[in-house]
């Protein structure tokens, strides 16, 4: 099924692709009519930036509801790529058609100095006050991501009532669960579309209401609410004002696309990037500017490693053969460092590792055991290729020590220094590749050079 | 609300420990009874080893069905600690009482030498053969992750005979959709319960069925399943197997699950170790077996580097202060190269990049332009350093041409080499790394000492 559904996907973004070129208007309109939005968005991702453009144009004259639910599946950046190409008039007639959540994260993608002129316009065709309500939501919040379009019942509807509501109304969409709230609009309990089945005809909804529910506020973290929604196995939980009245649902297919998103965030966090770029893919100065900093600070790092090794050239004089182990010394502390810190960084953001007495020891004791016995496996290879080398068991035991050293230490560094900022409230993502590496950098060749040291003075006169 | 469910959380955490540690028994039980099994897993991972052995003793016996829906919720390291302290017996007391797929996934999780024992026992108490068609099919497949337990009726079936139908069944779950088969139990469409309030009681459901469905296949790969759900915004998508039968679901809060263990999965392959780690996290070596290779690989490259230092280290002793800059040509690109091929996988992974021409040329030379803006602008800091440090301009500029050329090697390298990959059939998560690194460290000292040999050959002989 599944093969057949991208061989179909493929055939027709061909089909497009062709149709573009030739400009065939009315077949586009056409073969876009038969296709779900979903579909829509997927084949957009295979197109060049003038293929979307010409056929997002197509979309939003003739299917304006689609192209909303479009541009909201496409990636930042495509989304951005499209947007800046339209007329705010244009962007307008996409809103006054979308639905609220979709319209939401629309407008969220404008750049700024486009968000004015496109409110401003639509205001005229749609009332946008449940958007710009929204809008006013922190960035990642439940608030931010909710759907405001949801389905509640005050609590004193009969399951009559309520049937006949549900039977009327036609522009629902799925639901999920059935809110019940009270006169103030206070979320007091939730049931079913099938315990309204079960249930007598008279019965109200305040007594079918199951009242222990799990609920979240505008304000909670989405992560939050992903955690809330995994951890119950819940398909929407809804959410609630400061005066607990309740404002919207996320749904779970939402939180599949927040689950993705920000652990697609930390991919780019461990490399001192961050999604932004997605945003600016084009702007090669701009992405470029977001990678510098986190690469200057690794900067400083190897400038400091350079100046060990200038100062304690001397010993180079002395015994040349040092000199080929340095980049193992500093590259086998940094790849050991990597593999820690990217698994307590991740251990982290999941819940796996959590930062509780007992528990955190157990971790680091653990982390830094396995560094030893990586350690003690790397020292022993190397010390056979420096015997190989040099047949010299005093230099070969000195690099092995000096490895050993610093992938044992790199290795616990890995684990405590993301530890350490997730207690200092400092994102472990961000701040740990840098610290992991230098300081694993710096300590292992400091101390090659002590033991050469001791070497020099009391082994090799 | 949310802050309120995270201290209660936590109150109920300190509270079973401090119940655990006067071993009292009933009180714990009494606790127990009145959680939900999401949350008793949650407080799990706050839990040492012997006190979640100890209560999760208590759960077993007093209350089996919620022990298996705890053991699924778990993460795979708490979920083996617990598992190897029972006995057969035990947890074939548990199997007996859980749903199928929690019996699965519970199954799926004991080491080879503890499956047959416990199978053989479970067989006496339950019919599992449901489980062992489950277990037959291939790991991260819809088969596999599905929950055979649905909700569908024969299409003949009329809307009044559903209604009655879901009135009398109280052990099936929430209906998210309601599937329609035919006598063959072959899929043929979808409908919903709010469909049933709609129509007229008489309507077949054949009639009423949506027959255009998405629908995957058994061995589908599960992340293909969650790319179908993120693209049609589904709650459920069916699972048939090869005569087009219906026999399972899998649903949204599964595919959250999936979505987060393949990001980890990734994670952890990414810095060249697997998330079996999790499975022997207590196990020293085993885990440093798992970690090992891709340092030796890496190592491989990095005795490489240490050969070219060698090997060129007469041009050391006309000018030391080459060896300054050593690690920074080295560590820089490999830095830059680690953001692209971090990027890179990622995109590939989330289908962000997809490899189709035109796309992916335009992606290449962007990543490209990236890498050039930022090793002119590392150039130019190294330059000034240099500067600072020796006040010799020719010297200057060949660290900063080096470094120019090294960081944007590793820039389109890291673009290249998973995009390669990914062609070729290799998983790019895995092979990239050191690749990556590894060919920007060679290429770099090697332009770093061609440079500075013609330095000395023309310029400063």
């Amino acid at each position: 099924m599944d093969s057949t559904i991208t061989r179909r996907t493929e055939r027709l973004a061909d089909a497009l692709r062709r149709l573009a070129r030739r400009e065939a208007r009315g077949h586009i309109a056409k073969l876009l009519a038969r296709l779900r939005p979903g579909d829509v968005a997927f084949l957009f991702r295979s197109f060049t930036v003038a293929e979307s453009r010409y056929i997002f144009s197509i979309l939003s004259a003739d299917f304006p509801e689609a192209a909303g639910e479009v541009l909201t599946d496409l990636d930042a950046a495509q989304r951005m790529s499209l947007l800046e190409h339209l007329q705010p008039e244009e962007i307008g007639h996409i809103l006054q058609q979308a639905s609220v959540d979709d319209a939401v994260s629309i407008v969220d993608s404008l750049p700024e100095e486009q968000r004015e002129p496109v409110l401003a316009l639509v205001d005229l065709h749609r009332d946008l006050d449940e958007v710009q309500t929204q809008l006013a939501y922190e960035d990642d919040t439940a608030g931010r991501i909710m759907d405001p379009e949801f389905f509640a019942l005050p609590e004193s509807t009969t399951v009559h009532e309520a049937t006949e509501t549900i039977r009327r109304q036609d522009d629902i969409g799925m639901i999920l669960y059935l809110y019940v709230v009270n006169d103030e609009g206070q979320l007091i309990g939730v049931t079913s579309l099938r315990q309204l089945l079960l249930a007598s005809p008279e019965t109200s909804l305040g007594e079918l209401a199951q009242r222990d529910l799990i609920q979240v506020h505008t304000s909670t973290d989405q992560e939050e609410v992903a955690e809330l929604a995994a951890r119950y196995d819940l398909l929407a939980i809804p959410v609630t004002d400061e005066d607990r009245r309740l404002v919207g649902i996320v749904t779970v297919d939402d939180i599949v696309d927040v689950v993705t998103d920000e652990a697609t965030e930390d991919f780019y966090k461990m490399v001192g990037t961050s999604d932004d770029e997605l945003l600016y893919e084009s702007r090669s100065a701009r992405v470029a500017g977001i990678r510098l900093p986190w690469l200057l600070v690794n900067l400083v790092g190897l400038l400091v490693t350079g100046y060990l090794l200038e100062r304690y050239q001397s010993q180079f004089d002395k015994a040349l053969y040092l000199l080929f182990f340095v980049p193992v010394i500093m590259g086998m502390g940094g790849n050991s460092g990597a593999q820690t810190s990217t698994i307590t960084v991740r251990g982290l953001a999941t819940g796996r590792i959590m930062v509780v007495r007992g528990r955190i020891w157990k971790y680091l004791f653990q982390q830094a055991k396995v560094g030893l016995v990586i350690g003690l496996a790397l020292g022993a290879v190397v010390f056979l290729i420096a015997m190989v080398k040099e047949s010299d068991p005093t230099y070969a035991a000195v690099v092995a020590f000096a490895l050993l050293f610093a992938v044992t230490l790199a290795a616990l560094s890995g684990a405590v220094i993301p530890i350490l900022f997730q207690r200092l409230g400092v994102d472990p993502a961000v701040a740990s590749g840098p610290l992991v590496t230098t300081s694993s950098d710096i300590l292992g060749i400091l101390v090659y050079f002590a033991l050469a040291g001791l070497m020099f003075k009391y082994l090799i006169p």
